[in-house]
């Protein structure tokens, strides 16, 4: 049977689309871009790369050094934008900024800050801009992960203005890491037990360093290597530090916290995650990243003996982090799994691996897995947060 | 530094909330039911659980003896709903339903029907739905993997009236597979290749047939056994026959198709994916699930034989769907992977598993994976694109 649209006459279908375009006027959404880093410039060629004509606008562009605010004459596809933002003579200015930018906003015009930094100032900023109607997408971790009277304050805004704050590149980059957590919270399913490897960097490391194999290169060597092909921070305590997986595990457990019957911890900030530095405790403080790596190999010895202990008991060494919402631990370490384990097996490369263990997703939980960081990943899942605002 | 909003006075902040409350009112979505079996009852109890309020009202069920209609004393949380309906002695009837529904839509008030049946004859009902103004929900396959006419009829419909047609729910039940697909291609990723398992049938049989090592059980009893744990259908030929997977592969391969360079072809149905079914040619046509599971066993060595073909390659076998978007080829059969492939080493129980091969996750996919089927997790994948909407 052919539905019954193949069968009305084009005249009342006409009438009817007319109609309803009338009812739901497609809607504008401006988009300002502060941060024009790797992942900057990535978001801003993928938004200029839609399909035309799209309902954004790229409108306004804030560097470190200066400002481009341009409402009337958006930045469209093709465009030097790299070239308009350096002919621009503005300062960065967001208290400026901020009021140009609330003055656009009606029920016919959106508008929505993307923030490509990493800035504790720029995160601050969000209740404000929530609070006056301005959506705000990003990947920076530091709203979500830090001081718990930021994030109550942008909670709060978003439920009173109804401006959206999409922050689903902050764990995993272009991974459904955040919306599938609130979909499973969403939807009443009750949290168990988040667990993976949310370091890209700690992932490649352990990869190379223990593949349940007896034997293999030295902690610092492959520390070393990691980091000449750029997978690590300048300074590698950066990452062994485990701070980057405590941050996400803050914003999951927070984002985790109102699942049915969760017995969360409410965390002050990420500062409070039960954090298993690597960093062996005689390198604490080294300045700089060379000297960090040179002294390194010092301490292969520690390593080395937990892989052995590891592999002689079949299992590898992972460093992973726990969001356990029935115990009601959130914690980042080194452990050990069996060879058998996802974590073994599955993972390669930079790989994230996400585990959901939940009353539905039970005895087998939902796994998502993929490549965690990188700038064309991460605009990626900027990018398909602000799509969902249009 | 805090957020200035923790300064403000109560009297401005007071002031602001309710100046953006009145921009964006509270939209309320009505909820039309078709269907009350597994997945709709579990939908609807997860429906009524939502925290209230919620901007959801339940007014419509129809199952396939009754219908209730009941705009202005919606089915609240703790109500007995299954009463109420049997309560009703309105037969059911799209066309007034459609009416009824379609009298409701309002810039104010949106109209949802979940169609949580199985039915050609409600799938193509989509396109006058929509074009109504009515969006739909539901994890019916029907539509989106039957003839391309309907599909583009519902397609056009969603793009001239702005009304949602969410179908998460047909590929892996509650996984983020469809709207993580959609993600890449919006966000303008290249789609190289998606493949998977893509039953939770076909998973579990072969999960427990081939697991790489030497000798097993015969594929008849693990057919047999998956029978009656109830994880097959009555007659297991309308899983080995493929057509659950060929279908789920249409609808990925036109969700696809818009991919930047793309190369698919545009499917017909269904049935133009080129499917080698696993029935014995001498057991086609056979017409009870009883008489083909005894005769089954007839042709367990051919089974076997391609057991230990693979295993001595060492190498599994899996049933797979691949969705080719460079090649142009779309595709379900019997496949040999390495037994270290996450094919063979991540997936157990009944778990789909689905791999998105694409410019950015080069050379390493995008991996999701988790049950696929089950009345709970099918529920979750409606309720969440419901949740959408609101």
């Amino acid at each position: 049977m052919l539905p019954r649209l193949l069968v009305r006459s084009p005249t009342s279908f006409f009438t009817r689309f007319r109609t309803l375009r009338t009812m739901a006027a497609p809607i504008t959404v401006n988009v300002a871009v502060i941060g024009v880093g790797l992942v900057g410039s990535e978001f801003i060629s993928q938004l200029l790369g839609l399909p035309q004509p799209s309902p954004f606008k790229l409108i306004s562009l804030t560097s470190s050094s200066r400002t481009l605010f341009s409402p009337s004459a958006p930045l469209a596809p093709g465009v030097d934008w790299k070239a308009a933002l350096a002919a621009s003579s503005e300062k960065p200015d967001l208290a400026n900024l901020t009021e140009q930018l609330a003055a656009l906003v009606s029920p016919q015009q959106k508008v929505a800050i993307i923030d490509n930094t990493s800035s504790d100032d720029v995160a601050a900023r969000y209740p404000a801009w929530l609070e006056k109607g301005i959506n705000v997408v990003t990947p920076n971790k530091k709203a979500f992960s830090g001081d718990v009277a930021l994030y109550d304050a942008l909670v709060g805004a978003t439920a009173k203005s109804g401006a959206k704050c999409f922050h689903e590149a902050t764990v995993g980059a272009g991974l459904p890491v955040i919306s599938t957590l609130k979909d499973l919270v969403a939807t009443g399913d009750k949290i168990l037990k988040i667990e993976g490897v949310f370091s890209g960097t700690m992932s490649y490391i352990f990869n190379e360093f223990s593949t349940g194999a007896a034997g293999g290169p030295a902690f610092s060597a492959v520390v070393k290597e990691a980091r000449e092909k750029g997978y690590t921070e300048p300074h590698p305590a950066d990452d062994l530090n485990g701070a980057d997986v405590a941050r996400k595990l803050a914003i999951l457990a927070r984002v985790a916290a109102p699942a049915r019957d969760a017995k969360l911890p409410k965390l002050g900030s990420f500062a409070d995650v039960a954090t298993k530095s690597l960093i062996p405790a005689p390198l604490e403080g080294v300045k700089t990243g060379d000297e960090f790596v040179a002294r390194l190999p010092e301490f292969d010895g520690e390593f080395t003996g937990l892989r052995e202990e590891a592999s002689k008991a079949g299992e590898v060494l992972r460093f992973v982090g726990v969001v356990d919402a029935v115990k009601g631990e959130v914690k980042a370490g080194l452990e050990r799994y069996s060879s058998t384990h996802p974590f073994a097996t599955a993972l390669g490369g930079s790989d994230n691996i996400i585990m959901f263990h939940t009353e539905r997703y039970s005895p087998r939980p939902l796994i998502v897995q993929g490549a965690g960081a990188g700038a064309a990943v991460t605009a990626m899942g900027v990018l398909a947060d602000l799509l969902r605002l249009a």
